[in-house]
């Protein structure tokens, strides 16, 4: 049986258009909120149209020393054009983080399946 | 037969924490890309525990002299205290209109039920 | 400022093919698990295609002599027709109620905005 | 860099109560709508309180000689005993597909993490 994590594809988001982009700063306070923002296509922008675009992405937090991540955002980008309207893949959330871990962000394009990306933070 | 509609609540948001708050600007270009933020309790905080949050807000515009909102944002704030970690109701999304209209705000406590919030915005 | 609830729109779903048919027992008993199917176009189909689709369906439940709407249910629909494949606007929950009250469905197409129906449930 | 698949768990779902069970005819026919249902718990049910919920399952259908998965279902479990309602984790969707190939679903536990199950289906 093929396991669900092998279609997940990565790369150098700046030369791969599906990568999500994580913007965390690389050390936070326990229990303090902070911004983090995730986005595709930073370097090249990724279609936006009905036929083709990024529909949602989601951010799992995982603790160093933990078991299981935890998902901490989870952003949907539903308008692609419909009366001129437009959601372009990106979105921030505040968050509150307790221990040293890593985001990952998993992100869905209707074309081109799914995409990760991973970032260590450091809780102090 | 009542219509759900009967159910938004609204109000200020310095008073009532569960108000949805938007932040965009006033004008924008048609076609340019901004920061549209919505959060709850900026004033007055909204509890964040596995018992009592805000589970999500959506964002709708609706044009003027159109027929129909378009939905434009969707966030879910998933993490509530699991492994230390929390997500605060506050979303921004990046959006482009075409339209002078207005933002809608729909947002949900999963004890106090659905609130709302609007804004115009014009579009030039 | 115009309520969201004002874009709400019902009607009888064998002419208008956007109004959410709820398929639920009239009566249930209290805490007993039941099927809760929700979906579009019983009588008239409702495109599904990349330019025009149901996006999603959510239901809330609203007790008699209650405050607030518990949200109990959500569907989204992703596939219109990518490497052939559809998702029909159609989904079922298992839900376990505790008191009478009724039903709300709230559905959205990408094209025709927001839609509802409700029905009644006798829990015993 | 650790990969999000590596923290996809799998099992027996008859002994480990979080592998999502698929219900899905082994065959089906080109274009012809079925049902495809998902579920937690069909041996042995997990808890669904305020602390401890099976939060939501999406699926993907993965073509025989494809190159990308499709997301064709999405459920989210949004009551957990607020008012006494509960949402149980099973949903039901109604799909149509083009070829053969692999049902993939994936769910999370707010406790303990995602999951995954998968099933093959044949397309005539
Ligand atoms: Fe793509
Ligand atoms: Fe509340
Ligand atoms: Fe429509
Ligand atoms: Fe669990």
């Amino acid at each position: 049986m093929k396991s669900f994590g092998e279609f997940l594809q990565s790369g150098d988001w700046k030369g791969e258009k599906h990568v999500p982009v994580i913007h965390a700063p690389e050390k936070v306070k326990a229990g303090e909120t902070f911004d983090l923002r995730v986005s595709i296509g930073d370097e090249i922008p990724h279609p936006n149209t009905l036929e083709h675009y990024i529909a949602w992405i989601k951010v799992f937090c995982f603790q160093e020393g933990g078991k299981f991540p935890v998902e901490i955002a989870e952003f949907k980008f539903p308008a692609h054009g419909e009366g001129g309207n437009f959601t372009e893949p990106s979105g921030t959330a505040k968050v509150k983080l307790d221990k040293t871990g890593t985001i990952h962000a998993v992100s869905y394009c209707n074309i081109h399946g799914v995409w990760e990306n991973t970032q260590e933070i450091v809780v102090e």
